[in-house]
């Protein structure tokens, strides 16, 4: 299996939000997505965020996508938000060589640290998290306002 | 009582970070705090994170920090990493007048959401929160990996 990852170009971007959506509605939340193709084309462009995608015989078959954040603590910290790999495409090894790459462009623009987020029963998730060593905090809760 | 609220300069970060300490220890979390005056000088010319500071009789009695990052399901969201109002300068109503000035900013630079995140145990926070319309989220949990 020849998996490619590379930075995702503005012809890629229709495609990540198709993978945002699918990852939305296992999450079972499907309507909470609010954004376009078209959006996210703007902001990309903006460099709001980052992404990279995993190719497999031309087809884009995962994403990681990320922005530079803030930790008072710690200082520059990049930020997971969304991690995807297109459900006939797992276990395969593919989400492993994504995680590896966000890791790798996080250091190497500077990061102290990488955060993110998963749901509490998203068992499957935890594992893989787990597995790579990453530290789970139960006490912090989300606040938001949405405009 | 004559509270001016205004964008933080390179003179006011020594006051941020001591500010972002004197909460950490309330967090109890002192030793979390590995940056120092130094990285946030930097990192706020370099436009990482942005700052508002409350000022009272020339002295800065609080602040927002805060920075844009994205929402995959929402857009631009603007990310409330830490606010703080020294503590005797408490229930004077400057944390209200602080939370609408980011809120306003967050408004004038096209976010779609504003988020932050809150300590399960902080009840007095958590009321200021629920009284501003804010949704709690408990479901999610942080994920870290610091290098």
């Amino acid at each position: 299996m020849n998996i490619q990852i590379r930075p995702a170009t503005i012809e890629d971007i229709d495609e990540v939000h198709a993978m945002v959506r699918e990852l939305a509605i296992f999450e079972k939340a499907e309507s909470s997505v609010k954004t376009s193709p078209e959006i996210y084309k703007k902001d990309f462009k903006d460099g709001i965020f980052e992404v990279k995608v995993a190719v497999l015989n031309q087809e884009i078959v995962g994403m990681v996508l990320y922005f530079m954040a803030y930790s008072t603590w710690r200082g520059k910290m990049m930020y997971l938000d969304d991690f995807v790999v297109k459900n006939k495409y797992r276990n395969r090894g593919i989400g492993q060589l994504l995680f590896d790459a966000f890791i790798q462009e996080s250091k190497a623009q500077g990061a102290t640290m990488v955060k993110w987020q998963v749901l509490d029963w998203n068992e499957h998730a935890i594992r893989f998290y787990e597995k790579n060593k990453a530290e789970i905090e139960k006490n912090w809760w989300n606040v938001k306002i949405i405009f």
